[in-house]
């Protein structure tokens, strides 16, 4: 009978959460590994006469809600979901169903068109041009929340089919809910704990160990840290966190937004050619309303590439299993 | 330009949870459009020579730890994980990384090989087959907690590899954790709460709820009803709970065993056949140790088909977007 590999692994708290993470080196997974095999020279055009969002197809689109410049007419565009998750009629008063809950779908559902050539990646973009997505980003942002009904803007980035999205045209999207979810509460929940007994923000705290440390760093520029957290919950996940404590997306500045698209544009193109353009999702994690000036909640950008599938054990224990050590992740992002 | 469906949907709270999920009919998804394409007469052997779970060849596994009889030699096998996520060494110690808690990776990692046969699906088993795989669950379960530092066992089954698995031959795990999962305490809370303000078990109220409303549930008998929760996060997501109040799962009777073994085989028979084999996760949810006899809370099995994906967004918020309504998930699994 064959020998059982049973290399003792370990288990990780993420501090600002107090999830654990397992992290299992027997599954024999090094960050190459995760190296995807190159499409047969799937080479796209500049320009897709079915795409909605290419610029001359505006028939398919039904208005454009924002318009950055570019070198071309456009850089971005914000436009309404054809199929919003949410829509901003309804209000957000409860009704009973029996002993359950239940609300309208308000809210907002927008797509950010992040280049009018349909062939452009962010890893494959300049700085400045990232620049602009993050100023789109920044002012839809601060746009959507003057209404008072919106409570939580979500804002990310979904790239390639395992990462949930089929249009290949560079984009990203925008929900705004008119609720906070529960699992900000929770997250909130423990940021406030933390705070309570430390008198720190622990997302400061855990910046500070990163770049103490320097065993997980990926990036480091005037406004930023890119680093892969001590407990990532999948390989190569990688957070952008803004050196100065700010609870609220809203708040950067000028000088930070060009920071942020510096490090993002670093992080993405190292992560496409080292591991061949990988599926990924991205999410800014900020503070729902009220909460901007809270001194123990931190926005940060969260970079998850797609590389490994979630299982019945994750769904039922909220546990992952990363076969990846975040320490080696990280040598590889900077060889 | 294109108009924009914008039809208003609903945002439902678990009751269990406390968590909200977007309902999204404007995403125009029925039940049945989530019908899989037929594969090419794939028709798999009885028997495969390189598999590891087959009969003849136990040279590939280290050890059998349980065998239940069958009408061959065996009808199931437990043996431990080739690559196990945990591993029996090492204890639950925590120690200190900088700010942060890790501990070793203790715990255990069974499979439960379902059948002999590399090509029996549960879907295609007897209910006196189902029924074995049941009992293998449950003597596993107890014999695990025997160990006093064994905290939370998840039985799960993986199908298919959109479920997370690679192995065609039918088997479950069991993994056992040495700690408490963060998100199992979070729904322990919010019984407790619910408990504390009402008097009453939520699970035993949901149930009550379900059985007196009919709208969603797809299979009753003696001992189990089976139900599309009302807040469903995955369309055609069932969950088979135990009429009585139980908390843990290792407190089923023989009659118990025999009804949740001919709920489970018939749902899945019905999945399988109406959706032409989909992909899905299992999970037993039940109680960490020292909480078999709580009063608010109550194990139940739940069904997961992989339909969707899960993007950004619920990476972010923790909330689904779930395309597909509950009612007429039910009605379509009753047609």
């Amino acid at each position: 009978m064959a020998g059982n590999d049973t290399e003792i692994g370990e288990i990780r708290q993420n501090k600002a959460t107090s999830n654990w993470v397992i992290f299992a080196p027997s599954r024999g997974k090094r960050p190459h590994d995760f190296k995807q095999v190159k499409k047969e020279s799937e080479t796209l055009p500049v320009y897709d006469p079915d795409c909605p969002f290419c610029p001359g197809n505006e028939h398919l689109i039904s208005s454009v809600i924002l318009e950055l410049p570019g070198k071309d007419l456009w850089q971005t565009r914000v436009i309404p979901n054809k199929f919003p998750a949410l829509v901003c009629e309804g209000g957000s008063e409860r009704s009973s169903e029996g002993i359950h809950l239940r609300m309208p779908g308000y809210g907002r559902h927008e797509v950010i068109i992040e280049s009018p050539r349909h062939n452009r990646q962010t890893a494959a973009m300049t700085v400045g041009e990232v620049g602009q997505i993050v100023e789109t980003y920044h002012q839809r942002y601060l746009g959507l929340m003057q209404e008072h009904r919106n409570m939580m803007t979500i804002i990310f980035r979904n790239h390639g089919w395992r990462a949930g999205t089929s249009l290949i045209h560079p984009h990203s999207q925008i929900i705004v809910t008119g609720m906070v979810p529960q699992y900000i509460r929770w997250r909130e929940a423990q940021a406030q704990r933390y705070f309570d007994q430390m008198g720190r923000c622990v997302f400061c705290d855990i910046l500070e160990d990163e770049i103490e440390h320097k065993q997980r760093v990926v990036i480091e520029n005037t406004s930023f840290v890119g680093f892969v957290p001590f407990a990532a919950e999948v390989p190569l996940e990688v957070w952008i966190m803004p050196r100065k404590h700010q609870a609220d997306f809203g708040n950067v500045t000028e000088q930070e937004k060009r920071d942020l698209a510096q490090a993002l544009q670093d992080i993405l193109s190292r992560l496409t050619i080292k591991l061949n353009d990988p599926h990924y999702n991205y999410i800014i994690n900020t503070s729902a309303r009220y909460r901007a000036n809270e001194p123990q909640l931190h926005w940060y950008l969260q970079i998850r590439p797609r590389l490994t599938l979630q299982a019945g054990f994750e769904i039922g224990s909220g546990m992952h299993i990363n076969p990846s050590m975040p320490e080696e992740d990280a040598r590889f992002l900077n060889e």
